[in-house]
């Protein structure tokens, strides 16, 4: 079969590999029907990710359809339209047990990291029982592929953790595919003020469209100062990072007011100052989190009910064959104004 | 009247002053029968709170009895005995009505701050109704003096802010009074181990007294290991930092587990290092907080029912003519073993 | 000044009636400009609420401007556009400090009920600092008023007490004003379904033109089957009653899943049957409440930022001359397809 | 092997049946090692669950050694000594993935009641990797034969439904065993006050040893007056019924607070009256739930850190061969002075 193949550092490859079978009782194998990139493959191609071998076949989003299943699957069979968790979750251990999926003790983040991935024609899913989700047949594929990761991921680590409530005031900071995940699903809560916050003129203008109540470019270097205005003075109730640097992290800790939240969704590759000269007085609440997709059920209904446009974040499309293309696609996000882009093998709807 | 007075940096005096008055409606006067001191008032000394002015009497702590109330005072009349919170709430702002009496628009913390404080014989209490608790005839004054602000600062900062909860493992970074305050709060929520961290080989043998499971000498430099080994490697639920220097702080991140929640008790006067690297992936809740003395209430019922032993603090006592007796052994806790000490007035119970 | 009081059960009357004064330093005299007329002040005329006297001023709904201030009161002046709470809180007592304005000490439901209202020209409000909210300059009159009590009813009994969450299954039973303030409110969350359940085929479809998803007319007597039936047989996730009599508790009981909320709105004149030997193991949580008006800044702000159009319940409006006509047109709300009425004074927005 | 079965209303034996075999790869065998005697038995002996068919093996207590495994159980292995949850668990449906396991889609409340139970020499256990769990080797067995299904049941559905806190005061209606059992584990939040009413006069006098602060012979009729007076008028914050008549959950009704909590336990067989016409403006939240043993790996840890003192309740001890006559001691509770019954079959510790 055709996969996207990770060689060693800035070195990845459209390969042919043999297809995938069932190692354990509880796997699955899954036709992926789309697929999709993450900021976190292209981290993986600069080498940043140390647990990622050469030769591993990289995604860890996408849809597809069951074709084989292990014998203590109980809950899918094949023929059956699937959503792919980015996570798996053995569904047994104490941290599954407690909704942490993230740190699953045989699973967590390990498609496209430890174990082979979906961009490619099929994939094995370990614990296919606790790791996939049935596709209602009415509806189309698009929105589901965006239910993987990036929207569990906005809506777990940045409005959950955040807080965001009716009436609140939210900044984002970052309006990259994470950041609107983030703007979209913090509007289930309908908080009075979204604020998103990004450098890229493009972005937000397309923030804007997809419902920030304002907008600030931080390219002059007073967002501070111009997040502080728009509040009055006082500062936002919540504040979530959707960036993962130590500069947005510490426009975090300056626009955050008292008794609010930092939400912390970036991947950060070093330590940032923390201000706790200032902070530890200011009753502030700063999380972290890896995506542990425990809301995609709940994520699934709020697109079968028409009340999450998630498709809206699909900006490019391309079959497997163009894959290599659709990598530089989203590499170069601002030049093409790339959002997410939809990888297709065939036949989906 | 007698009251001690901050000089300037490094100076304070027993002075001469004239009684306080009523000045606003909702003032009361109260007559101080006992009050103690604070670690901040040594941070005070040193001049590192620059809110407070030269000539201003110290002290936020202290049960007294009431002298004289202004005329929108109707809680409260001459001769209850009070207790006084180190927070002044006004009642009436945003912040008082959401619980987060710290960051009230008109009080917060003032006492031996911005006002005149409780180490004198009388003291002014402004918005009397929302900031003195009548103490129950028949029970003594000495856990309540305790229930001033060090028992709702570890209760609330690190009991609650950090979830303790039956069976979790918590460690406890820093044996002082506020340590110690944290770990017999902490107990109130039946956690299975309670981990204190301290170099002082005699805080720790208290903190063993007062129901610690374990404790760790981190004069070592190995205290991250030590703590791990405790808990199989899988580190705390909760680790609550009661010192206020990036050490203490740096090892909490070490030592917290997964899913886990450090909690900031102690006033810091620099930032810290915070490792986004390791922690974006931890699920980690971080909170700051002043107290609010929001379980004020809540803390006295404990004291009455005989499941808060308060008074167990106390190791040393004065008169007020005394009072800068008092300050030297509190500052050379290590030396005097001191953990609080208690100055009266007169008449005490 | 001209005043709508009660005579006696069944006995209502325009009257002639002396302006109120300050009674206490907390007070505040307000000016009325807009009113309106509440389920329970028909509640009131029928005799069933006994602790309202004849000569009772009836209302406790209303914006107004601040005439006048006791010398307590810091938070309002003469001139201040005001919105009046239906719950005066007093600020100080255990109750209001625990945000349970309803059982304030002194306070609580006491305006048109111990003491006189606000349909009138002039109203008296204690506790005026902790009981009026700041209307700001910019915005109209009416969706405040609608502010004053049916709002927060629907939205803290019915929204907040059901825990609606984005995903989540709602049946609101009873499509009254207070059903359509929760109906309203609920959006907030973004729930999946809200299925609104009435007699009144009116009112069913303006329940649909302000969002319910879907409803089912129960005069069928098979409401119970057709929720069922719209939820494949598992029932809702929240049910709130919005009717308060028995056969509306009954079918509240018989639509939740296992799981769920029952959250109760409604005012009750008798008991009901509840079906513990059904529900004992469905672990259902059931709530009872007497509005707080706890999230009125909360609402004020969805106000402000255009996500709650309160205005929209305003069906009718008359001067107050002609209130004794704008009860007749709330009684018979059914034939004059009442919602809420506006009782106008003079020069409101 | 030997096993207790049920022939019908009114008719138990010790039979000779077969061993049980693996069925699904899910399942584990377990060899018990003991079991005990529930309220429910006694129900189901009566006729009153009409689940349970004649020739059934009761019992769904207890605490074994695993004897043999289906091949899809990675957990346990051949020889682990376990605690059996009284809730079999599925771990992958949408109610095990949301924590109330007490409705699985498979399992739920299944042994000695739709399949063969405990009160044997052997059990099948289906979904053994979520259903079992561990017991740590240095440790007795009987504390855990009482972690089955008792100390879940009165700490989920009691005392954390409840939400028991430090400084609350809590009314236990009942004190069986499962009353008691609330009662030792409300004692985990430090609560002021805990009140037990019970008709039995040998049962307050345990009650006290475990730690009530109160006790209330209800013989008197006058239960409500008696605690309304132990709390000055004031009523209970937590009210706990643990009985499951009409009476005493109308009792529950009278002595809650404004604010408070009615958590039920007790197993119904009827309906009751609840006195809205009062409650609906009382600000009540009524919770009821079947055990879901979610929280049996912390009930695990309180009693391997010596804070949940669970064996106290086992009063008589008996062989397999004399398992009639445990039945027959445990029926007449009351004569025998009997909490919990111990059935061993042999080896334990």
């Amino acid at each position: 079969m055709k996969a996207l193949v990770y060689r060693g550092p800035g070195r990845r490859e459209l390969a042919e590999r043999p297809r995938p079978t069932i190692q354990y009782p509880t796997d699955a194998v899954v036709r992926i029907v789309k697929t999709t990139i993450c900021g976190t493959d292209l981290h993986i191609l600069k080498g940043d990710v140390p647990t990622v071998a050469p030769e591993r076949i990289l995604g860890h989003e996408g849809v597809g359809v069951v074709e084989e299943t292990g014998e203590a699957v109980t809950a899918f069979k094949s023929g059956d339209r699937v959503l792919i968790s980015c996570i798996s979750s053995c569904g047994k251990c104490v941290n599954c047990r407690r909704g942490m999926y993230s740190h699953c003790a045989q699973g967590g983040w390990i498609l496209g990291n430890t174990i082979d991935g979906t961009q490619a024609e099929y994939v094995r899913i370990p614990f296919a029982d606790t790791s996939l989700y049935q596709i209602p047949d009415a509806l189309p594929d698009d929105p589901f592929v965006m239910l993987s990761d990036i929207f569990p991921t906005g809506y777990e680590c940045g409005v959950l953790n955040g807080k965001v409530a009716p009436g609140s005031t939210v900044a984002i900071v970052g309006a990259g595919p994470i950041g609107l995940a983030t703007l979209l699903t913090a509007q289930f809560y309908s908080p009075a003020e979204i604020i998103l916050v990004d450098l890229d003129e493009n972005r937000l203008k397309v923030a804007k469209q997809f419902g920030a109540t304002r907008v600030v470019n931080s390219s002059s270097g007073k967002a501070v100062e111009a997040v502080l205005q728009l509040t009055g003075g006082r500062g936002v109730d919540v504040a979530i990072e959707a960036v993962g640097i130590p500069a947005t992290f510490e426009l975090c800790q300056f626009i955050v007011a008292a008794g609010g939240v930092i939400a912390n969704i970036g991947v950060h590759g070093k330590s940032a100052e923390l201000h706790l000269e200032r902070l530890w007085a200011q009753n502030i609440t700063l999380t972290t989190r890896l995506v542990d997709t425990v809301t995609t059920p709940l994520l699934m209904k709020t697109v079968e009910s028409g009340r999450l446009p998630a498709a809206q974040l699909i900006t490019h499309r391309f079959q497997i064959d163009d894959i290599m293309k659709a990598y530089d696609t989203f590499a170069e996000a601002s030049k093409n104004r790339t959002l997410k882009v939809i990888i297709e093998n065939s036949g989906g709807r």
